[in-house]
C-alpha cells in the first residue's frame, strides 16, 4: 500500500499552500507543457490518478470531457474535491494506486500529475491502466524526474567553480527514497527513466513524447527562481498511447 | 562539419589503447546490453555509422549479415578497418555524419556506437537514417548519456557525506561541450534525453527500448571499477524501428 502522507495534518497544511493548490493548474509552471501533450478532451472519458483537489477533473469537463473519474488516496483531498465540484460529470473515489482496479476498455484518457513516483509497483499500475483504456487511448502523466530523485541527499550544491549543481548518485539503484517535504520521511520510489519508458512499452504503449520540463524564457522573466530548473530537470512529462 | 579528433596523432595513440579497441566488442562492458537490442542479423543489410576499426562490421558478417557498409570520419580508422577485414561483404568509406547522404530504402539495420554525440545536427542525421531504412528496419545506437555530458565540469565529486557523486548542471542548455580526453577540447554536443527520443519519434521511428547502461553484478565482481557506473549512467542505448 502506498504511503498516505497527504492526510498527515502538517503535510496537508503545507501542501495546501503550494501555488498550484491555491491557484490551480495555472499555478504549475509545467502546465503549458502538459497541455501540449493532451489530446482533444471533447467527448472523452477521463480517469485522473491522484486527482488531489480536482483541478484537472474540472478543467477536463470545462473542455468537453464526457466524464471524469478522479481517484486519490487522501480522504481530505477527495472531500475538498467533492465540495469544490459542481455538476454530475465528475465522480471522486478514494483509491490506492498500488492496489488499483479499473474497469476494462473504459477510458479514452488516463491522466496523472506527480503521483506515480509514490507507487511501489509501477508495472502493475501501468498494466491496469492499459487494460482500462480503449484502443488508441492516451496516457499523459508527470513524475518527479529521476535525476531529481536519485541521490541520497538531493539538494543544490556548488561545484568547484561555485556553479549551481545538482548531485546524482545511486541512479541505477532503484527503489525507496525518503525525503523531508512538509513532513519527515516522505516515501517515494526512484526508477530510472529507462525503466519507466520500458515498462510502458512492455505493457503495450507506444511512446508519443517525453518532456524534461524546463521553463520558457518568459516564465523565468516573471519568476526568476525558475532559472534553476535549467540546471537539472525536476519533472518528466510523458505521453503514450495504447497500441 | 564534425570535428575529426580521431586523426589527431595523440588522440589516435591513446584511443587505440582502450580495451574496447584492443579487445574488440567484448572489451566494452555495455556490449552484452547492446547485443540484447540487436535484431537477428542473418540476411540483413547493415550500415555502421562511426565504424572505427570495423569490429562490429566483422561481427555482423560473422553472424550472417548479407552486407555491411562501415562509415567513419577518420582516415586512420578506415585504413586499419580495411587492413583488418577479409572478404568482400564489408565496404568501408570515409563519411562525416553531419554531411551524410545515404541511399533510400537500402538497409535493414543502422548501427552506431558512441558516435552520435559528436554530431551537430542530430535531426538531419536521424531523418537521413530513416529514409535509408526499409520499412520495419532497425536503428540501434549508443551515445554518451546526457547526465554524463551535461555539466560544465563533469567529473566525480564527493557530496557532504563523502559519497561519490556526479554533478549535473546546464542540463536544459543544449549544444557544445568541450572536454579533454586524449586531446584538448574534444567537441561533443549535449542533448537532453527527451530531445534525442523526440527527434526519433518526429522522424517516424517507434521507440523499442531505452537502456541506461549499468554493469551486471558479475561484471563488477570481475572489474570492481565498474561499480561507479551504478552512481550515474555514462551511456544510453537506444533501439528504434522505422514505422
Amino acid at each position: 500500500m502506498a504511503q498516505n502522507i497527504y492526510d498527515n495534518p502538517d503535510f496537508f497544511a503545507g501542501y495546501s499552500q503550494l501555488p498550484r493548490q491555491v491557484h490551480g493548474l495555472s499555478g504549475a509552471p509545467e502546465w503549458p507543457a502538459i497541455q501540449a501533450l493532451l489530446p482533444d478532451l471533447r467527448g472523452r472519458r477521463v480517469v485522473d490518478l491522484g486527482c488531489g483537489f480536482g483541478w484537472f477533473a474540472r478543467y477536463a469537463v470545462e473542455h468537453g470531457a464526457e466524464s471524469v473519474l478522479g481517484l486519490d488516496i487522501s480522504e481530505k483531498m477527495i472531500a475538498r474535491a467533492r465540495a469544490d465540484t459542481p455538476g454530475d460529470r465528475i465522480a471522486y473515489e478514494i483509491a490506492d494506486l498500488d492496489q488499483l482496479e479499473l474497469p476494462a476498455d473504459r477510458f479514452d484518457l488516463a491522466y496523472s500529475a506527480l503521483a506515480f513516483h509514490y507507487v511501489s509497483d509501477f508495472a502493475r499500475l501501468v498494466q491496469t491502466i492499459h487494460r482500462s483504456l480503449r484502443p488508441g487511448g492516451h496516457l499523459v502523466f508527470t513524475i518527479e524526474h529521476p535525476i531529481f530523485m536519485a541521490a541520497a541527499h538531493p539538494h543544490w550544491i556548488a561545484d568547484e567553480n561555485g556553479s549551481k549543481t545538482w548531485p546524482v548518485n545511486n541512479y541505477a539503484r532503484e527503489g525507496e527514497r525518503r525525503t523531508d517535504w512538509f513532513a519527515k520521511g516522505v516515501l517515494k520510489y526512484h526508477r530510472r527513466l529507462s525503466t519507466t519508458l520500458n515498462t510502458l512499452i512492455d505493457a503495450g504503449f507506444a511512446l508519443n513524447r517525453l518532456e524534461e520540463f524546463a521553463p520558457m524564457p518568459e516564465q523565468i522573466a516573471t519568476f526568476p527562481v525558475l532559472e534553476e530548473e535549467l540546471e537539472r530537470p525536476m519533472m518528466a512529462l510523458i505521453a503514450a498511447e495504447r497500441r
